[in-house]
């Protein structure tokens, strides 16, 4: 079943992602995408993402990939990571039927694009199979189109870059299969009848196969018509299928920490700080080009700097920065401050919200937006502008509805001395406490 | 360099996590503990603990066992954890020079036990080796003594407990040597040279090798003297060491998932949300056996068991339930609630602060003590009371020094209709708020 449009829409620039690309693979990767834009020859790419898993090890009722990680299931980050790769065509995901409607109000919830449900197997193979099945052309009344390339990842593997992903596919496109692959954590032993130790591998003449991996779509599936029912139910390993069955031996790409299963509880909470760290250590400050909004954006920045890994700074009226903010806005960033000098109105705010309402960016999380409103108490009365500025209460009632919590913060300071440093604490009104 | 009184200090209780053990184990241990109380052939036990690596991989330039988890290091709760198990007699930390002093502050802050410090080779194998040559009889000035059997763990694996420790020492008595075996993860995979896939190997029929690892402490001695500089280069695996030089081959003792090893950044997240869910998750209410405080103690209960995993229940004076708030101190709860029904005095209270005090429980985290007051509205005016409770100031501000918070909560009420509910939100004084 078909949920949501269909990819393919026109080629977008490369994610933020990619720029880690270096040398060779950044030539490749060059091609790769350029051709994807001209719409040439461009190799259709197609993802399958088996999460029919029960996530028995992690000794928890809910199966893994539907665990929340700040209330949202962890497969949804994963679709995330994936849908944000504009080369992927489609997103096939093989789900057990007592979790099919679990999964289609996921992707409703979070506005996923490009997926495609299929109902998993019994065990993964089974589960990878199904999803190939449904992309091979044979399948009647599907809307997918059989692939070139098939990227096979996990559902619970949720921070993939697209680095990685590009990585694979490009190897699979020139060796037949490929696959990331991460050094050992752990001396590998091999145990004798008895418990006892037999012998212990090499360390460094071995490696973990992890996730993604990517296969010329006729290899793959060739290699899952051909397989035995043991493979289908005791094999755990993709590549070695294709090596089997179809002598293509795969290209391995290391990979980074970043790939690493979740597999037990800790892994969620590992997840869950990863996650909080990327939401809370970005924050963006908007402000007009007037010589004293720039003044202060920048004392802030270097403030926020101590604080915050990724301060971005935007000036100019929104107007003009509206393709700057449309940039940190699709790089997920979702804390504001908006800085208004002697102004107590609320225009640059507004436009702020609006933008940000139509990006659906608050669907996933909260965006926090401060608007910091500097006045002089010398030249303006306290009482004087409050009523304006109680207005504020009203936008954050509102926009509240649409997951955006808005916060005013007014400072009032001696224009002799533009110091930020007391002024701020407590704030003199705020509507909303900081999440 | 021996820090801190040796251990030999007489035979204490199983801590509790000996409870899960089970049949054979259970007896095994069983009869070693009690012949180690017995004082008679008690088999000596140290352990040894390698903590000169450079933690590179966690893409930090502290080495990750000195890493802050909650602003303690990371080493630091591993040492906890191993000198709360009472028959491991001496604990031997190989630290390279550079981080001695570092180590020796540490030591001396958390008070650990037993420890003493050796200087770490360039390897882990070379730190292993040092830290076992202290332990043999022939080195001058050592307080040390030559155990007959050495229990060898990680310094980031933070989470073992004495059941696992007590299985490898029982099974290194029993075959020479044991380690810890966990299922593996990934399925692992063998490269050919040009970075293909030669072959995979069959995930069931290997395991991960981790810590803790036990040995004859004549074996592993007997071991690393005879091994080649390659093998203390090169090698990883201790068990393998037992084996190839002294033909011994070791026992396989399944662990736990806790038993897994701090390596990257994720890791520590994960490590700090496990100890504060450890932290945060255990509350133990105190009250007299007064008809009413037993009332309020049993609702208390019920409405906290919804939120919390571990609540436990002392009644009785706190003379009578000394030996249960001792158990609970040992057994690390860091969440007092202290109930008083009718009363506004602080009797109750400062014997649970002298106990808390006496235990040095405080030095590693902050322990947090309510006294919870309530008074029947109708019989005791506001004001009257109030100032005699203000004392609580003067006892927060005094305990606080020591790491204790101390939070006093009244609570008036009609006493007709014993409600919780409201009346506990919001306090209405408050010397500390919950950290």
């Amino acid at each position: 079943m078909e949920l949501g449009p269909p990819g393919g829409a026109g080629p977008a620039e490369p994610g933020p992602r990619l720029r880690g690309l270096r040398g060779d693979d950044r030539a490749a990767s060059a091609a790769w995408l350029s051709e994807a834009s001209a719409g040439r020859r461009a190799p259709s790419v197609a993802a399958v993402l088996p999460a029919g898993g029960s996530g028995e090890r992690m000794g928890v009722p809910t199966p893994k990939q539907f665990c929340p990680v700040l209330e949202r299931p962890l497969i949804s980050y994963t679709l995330q990571a994936l849908e944000r790769v504009c080369w992927i065509k489609d997103i096939v995901v093989a789900v057990t039927g007592e979790n099919m409607e679990v999964m289609k109000g996921i992707v409703q919830r979070y506005q996923h694009k490009r997926i495609s449900l299929v109902e998993a197997g019994v065990t993964r193979h089974r589960s990878i199979f199904n999803g190939l099945k449904a992309l091979a052309e044979d399948q009647p009344n599907s809307k997918l189109c059989r692939p070139e390339v098939v990227i096979i990842h996990d559902a619970v593997r949720p921070f993939v870059e697209e680095d990685v992903l590009l990585k694979v596919a490009i190897a699979a496109k020139e060796h037949g299969a490929a696959g990331a692959i991460r050094p050992l954590v752990s001396t590998v032993i091999s145990p004798s009848a008895d418990g006892c130790l037999d012998h212990s591998l090499e360390r460094t003449s071995h490696r973990a196969s992890e996730m993604p991996q990517a296969f010329l779509f006729d290899v793959i599936y060739e290699a899952y018509q051909q397989c035995s029912d043991y493979d289908l139910e005791f094999g755990t390993e993709c590549l070695q299928l294709a090596l089997k069955y179809c002598h293509t031996k795969a290209k391995l790409v290391e990979g980074s920490p970043d790939l690493w299963k979740v597999t037990y509880k800790r892994d969620l909470y590992a997840a869950e700080s990863i996650i909080k760290e990327r939401i809370s250590q970005q924050i963006c400050i908007l402000m007009d080009a007037k010589e004293d909004e720039e003044h202060v954006g920048r004392c802030l920045e270097e403030m926020l700097k101590k604080e915050l890994n990724h301060v971005k700074v935007t000036s100019g009226a929104l107007c003009h920065a509206g393709r700057d903010l449309q940039q940190i806005i699709l790089e997920q960033c979702y804390n504001f401050v908006c800085v208004n000098v002697m102004t107590s109105d609320f225009e640059e705010t507004r436009k702020l919200l609006n933008a940000l309402e139509e990006s659906n960016l608050s669907i996933l999380y909260p965006v926090v937006v401060i608007s910091v409103h500097f006045l002089d108490y010398k030249l303006v009365p306290f009482g004087q502008k409050m009523e304006h500025l109680m207005q504020i209460k009203e936008f954050a009632k509102e926009v509240k509805k649409r997951n955006i919590l808005l916060c005013g913060l007014l400072i009032y300071y001696p224009q002799i001395s533009f110091e930020l440093i007391s002024a701020t604490n407590p704030p003199l009104f705020a509507e909303e406490d900081w999440p």
